[in-house]
């Protein structure tokens, strides 16, 4: 493998030593990993505990990102950087000072809904889109001014197009697809696509499958190919890579994940109930170890190697470089 | 005024900007502020977002303290270092890993006991101590591997002095008197000052009527005098400023200070039903802006500049230096 820069812009896994050496196999230099779906304030602080034991333990293999220098120490001393991200802003609850709490905590990147109307906007699974809220758009100028991301991934369209208007600085969608490659709500609209790219943000190509038009069986090749047509659609700099990773996970944190503290009719989310379990993986993406695979598979797609060089990591460490600095007050007015 | 080091252990104002300007006015390098008394975790996560904003709003005056080096940056630059601090281990509940958890939000010193008993330990006000809880063995070691100081301030004897025993690193009482000065259990017996001392740790002198031998018409003399006694007990390096300076505050604090969620029966604490009020000030330290009198009275008391030096703050710099960096694990071992 070169030497260029790796990163994953999502994973979700059930956390372990042996699922960190997988990163360290697949020489990933950071992963924005999820700290939290549905958890509160006093929730997301246990779990964010959590991590300090990890990074405690496991120093030799992962270490925290605080500022986007720190993945380059990470690669230089041959370790993995964690980026700690939501997926919802269920954490911060109602309180827009909790904003700046967290990214002291090194919270980086928000989703500003997960699958449902959140505080801030709206989840992609509800019918109606209001749009941003009052406390989303003071939210989103908190974000903006401590240099957390605004990530759209869960969001629905109006919401999605409005935060990109909103933010003063660029958003992301850490971990979608097109849906032009498969007609889903969850995956983004060309519109989208374009607001996004427009505002110089980024979007990362997920490997869920039910995100990718073939499902679990979706070949490598039908992959990228997604990825070249979206670079028509946004430029090669405003992709990467979000494999939504849910690695080790039982089935009861996929139903957890789905019907959190609110559901007490069993939601199936992207499943059915004739289908409620996990997908099965990807020939070519199992876990974290067989990242290279997409690596390769963008070579052979004919990316050349300096797109390659962009796509798997390059965009995420020069988004992040300016993302993750606190900004000064006021850009929004 | 000398271009010497201020540094007072213990304030709990009603925070504006007029103290902050009295800080300054005082030429206070760094003021260790009680960030809590009974909150929980979400509450302290409140009271330090709150921080974050006064940090935002009053730069020209205050700034935050991570590390010791802070409090000669914040001297270099005409500024107060805030140094955060719980009055009681409420905040991180039942949950060791909130210790690091703080600790990356900069609580750098927390108490193991308030007035009662805590999960920890004993507060002063108890009939019966037991000393250090299980909970509070492992809750000192991670503080000491974290860089968070051990303060007995509020704490009874035998916590008090279990803890000293059982710490890995030096403890400090920041802000209480010798029985000696005034025999209240809030005060420190010399068997504790000798224990603080030969543990390498630090007593700063409180100015709270309370803990004084007159009360509220204490005279300097007699607090330098106080000092000077201590100093033959402790020596003078172990010996520091924590004035308990509570300005501006209304009575409704001191009552929720003293009765926080656990009380239906109103609690005086050192008040009582005659005296439910605050004591009236000293008339040498009506605010932070007098803080230069404790200097002046320790010059005019005989002290030499050096050890005038230490005591103003000196030794607070010498110790914070130390006690605040993370240490490896197992130093309890």
């Amino acid at each position: 493998m070169t030497d260029r820069l790796r990163i994953d812009g999502l994973q979700y896994g059930r956390w372990s030593r042996a699922i960190f050496e997988e990163m360290r196999a697949a020489r990933l230099d950071a992963v924005h990993v999820t700290a939290a779906y549905w958890e509160n304030a006093r929730e997301l602080m246990a779990n964010i505990g959590a991590w300090h034991r990890r990074f405690e333990a496991h120093a030799d293999l992962i270490m925290p990102v605080r500022t986007a220098a720190d993945i380059d120490h990470a690669k230089a001393s041959g370790r993995t950087g964690i980026i700690l991200g939501l997926q919802n802003c269920s954490p911060i609850e109602d309180a827009v000072d909790l904003i700046s709490v967290f990214k002291q905590l090194d919270v980086h990147i928000m989703q500003i809904s997960y699958n449902n109307q959140s505080l801030m906007s709206c989840g992609y699974l509800e019918n109606d889109d209001a749009g941003l809220s009052r406390f989303g758009r003071e939210a989103i100028r908190e974000m903006n001014r401590v240099g957390m991301v605004v990530d759209t991934s869960h969001t629905a369209e109006r919401s999605t197009l409005e935060a990109i208007e909103y933010s003063a600085r660029p958003t992301v969608v850490s971990h979608a697809n097109p849906q032009s490659a498969r007609a889903t709500l969850r995956n983004k609209s060309e519109r989208v696509m374009r607001a996004v790219a427009e505002s110089n943000g980024l979007m990362g190509f997920s490997c869920y499958p039910f995100h990718l038009p073939e499902g679990s069986d979706t070949p490598l090749e039908q992959f990228t190919e997604m990825v070249a047509r979206a670079v028509d659609v946004m430029g090669v700099e405003h992709l990467a890579i979000g494999t939504d990773l849910c690695q080790d996970q039982p089935v009861e944190v996929l139903t957890w994940m789905r019907n959190g503290n609110w559901a007490r009719v069993m939601d199936y989310g992207e499943g059915s109930a004739d289908q409620p379990d996990w997908p099965r993986p990807l020939s070519w993406l199992g876990g974290a170890r067989d990242f290279p695979n997409i690596e390769k598979g963008l070579e052979a797609r004919g990316f050349d190697p300096t797109e390659v060089d962009a796509l798997i990591g390059g965009n995420w460490r020069r988004f992040l470089g300016e993302a993750l600095k606190p900004k000064g007050v006021g850009e929004n007015e």
